[in-house]
């Protein structure tokens, strides 16, 4: 196994980096869990309304000028598209989107809104990769992983930072886990600044690569990519990996019905929209719920790009089974 | 016309009194509106998700101690009585609250969240004020009016004083107007704070008393009630209206269909949900948005506490007319 690590002095100078060019989400406190002091950090009201804005301006700004001059490229069918758009905007260089073509018709607007047209493939890993390849190959641009890579790492470890100076008595955090990209940086900022603290990954049932990953000590494949929690469907990365193995504390998995129903319950109770990908770690709290009690507990809200339509239906499952209980 | 003013050494006072309970909202950037800086003042995110509780904890907290200990007694249907429900738990006192029988049964629940039990009345203004004054003659309770009294309108008004502090460029703020205890305490203190400020007041078409008391220099009645900004039926009030019609520049008013708009507008754009009663700022912004290009406009985001059934039915009709517009 690589013994892969970002160290302190990246994540503080992604710090620097990224400051002008990120907001310094709110932290909202939450009555969900009786017995517990839950906090929300709101990275679903950062800039794209995700927190890949960090670790996107972060590699971005990085670049030498003749690197930028030859242009960035990544695929993406979700927020970290966004996020690079942005990011390359912000930095004036030319962009290269590669996203599934079966991709969200609100993913895509985001990427359109920064006046990029995406380049479509075939909704597979390897036509995904190729495509990005083709384009470095022709361009001379730079590809940005969505999670395996060190700068993006760094960046999003940044939440941590703001995190443990708005709430210093923390004593959990949960954190939801696709790629890694987002766990394995704040859990080395968290391990180093206030190791006291348990680093918690909240996973899908559907999607539980992680769990079987940590718990095994090798990484493993998905086995399905139908979770309603369509930023954490990629399994963990070769560069996350080591990193959640030594830092993370535990990984903990939620059905679909617990993550839908905290994503309602999150939006009636906080006025917050997030999405399921971001409410699996209310869903773990839930689940946690007598374990931590007593406890100060915060929860990364990781984004909010949830369609209409989609929560639409989620509404009507949980006014269905209101229903049912009044009846 | 009585000469009712409040003074900004009454909204410092509030500022001071409301400081331990009461949050410092967010403010948060909003891209809704082309040309235009805009921010919401995320009251919704406030406690109770709604400003009310920073009137309620102003005046329950002004009480002497023999008064506390006689009790509080109010009469709403929405926000100020959940409000005056944490209020009074804070300071520890006896509260009622008279509700109309045909309240929402969400706000019936905010306040028996606080373990109260509501009394209900007929949904008559008499039937209202006479089951309070009784309470009052009773148990000898003081009355505290959702939005005229004094130490109410002085406690809205500190919504300004955290405005200003975080958006000090401000060119224009938009407040919705109900009753007029947020309007009256934020323009009081907004014209003696930056008097170049324009204080504009957004209401619905179909509860546009202000405008019309605006425009005629003497109170008119409600004509109908049936907005679905249930907290801005309410006619402005005696002791508003004054400070209302020499400290704000305008009244606008806009229909159901463009709040309605605003408000799966503001979740879908900021991820965050607001009542209808507060939306009606951003239609009011849209309404007017060739007028207030280039400049810094902030809306007061009023409360977030919309049921989830008439979320559901808003998006419904959303998604039916984008449904129409792709067709």
């Amino acid at each position: 196994m690589t013994s892969f690590a970002i160290s302190m002095s990246h994540i503080y100078e992604a710090e620097a980096n990224v400051r002008p060019f990120v907001l310094e989400t709110p932290l909202v406190e939450c009555s969900l869990v009786a017995g517990i002091s839950l906090y929300l950090k709101c990275e679903n009201l950062q800039k794209v309304n995700a927190f890949k804005a960090r670790g996107a301006c972060n590699a971005v700004f990085k670049l030498s000028d003749s690197e930028a001059a030859a242009g960035i490229v990544t695929h993406s069918s979700g927020n970290h598209a966004a996020a690079i758009a942005l990011a390359g905007k912000l930095r004036r260089l030319p962009v290269t989107i590669v996203m599934p073509k079966n991709s969200s018709s609100l993913k895509m607007a985001a990427v359109r809104s920064y006046g990029i047209e995406p380049v479509f493939c075939e909704p597979t890993a390897e036509a995904r990769q190729a495509a990005a390849e083709k384009v470095v190959a022709e361009t001379g641009a730079t590809f940005i992983h969505p999670f395996d890579h060190p700068d993006v790492m760094a960046g999003q470890g940044t939440v941590a930072l703001e995190l443990l100076k708005q709430c210093p008595d923390l004593d959990a955090v949960v954190i939801p886990v696709g790629g890694g990209g987002l766990l394995s940086g704040m859990a080395t900022a968290m391990k180093a600044l206030k190791p006291s603290v348990k680093v918690i990954a909240a996973e899908p049932e559907w999607a539980d690569d992680a769990k079987r990953s940590f718990e095994s000590g090798t990484r493993q494949p998905a086995i399905r990519y139908d979770s309603i929690c369509d930023g954490l469907r990629t399994p963990v990365g070769e560069l996350t990996f080591p990193i959640i193995q030594s830092k993370v504390d535990a990984v903990e998995t939620v059905s679909e019905a617990s993550i839908c129903q905290a994503t309602i319950d999150v939006l009636l109770s906080t006025k917050m929209l997030v999405e399921p990908s971001a409410a699996v770690a209310i869903a773990v709290v839930e689940k946690l719920a007598s374990e931590l009690q007593g406890q100060t507990v915060a929860c990364v809200m990781t984004g909010g790009n949830l369609a209409a339509d989609s929560l639409m239906t989620m509404l009507q499952h949980h006014e269905a089974s209101a229903n049912e209980c009044r009846a």
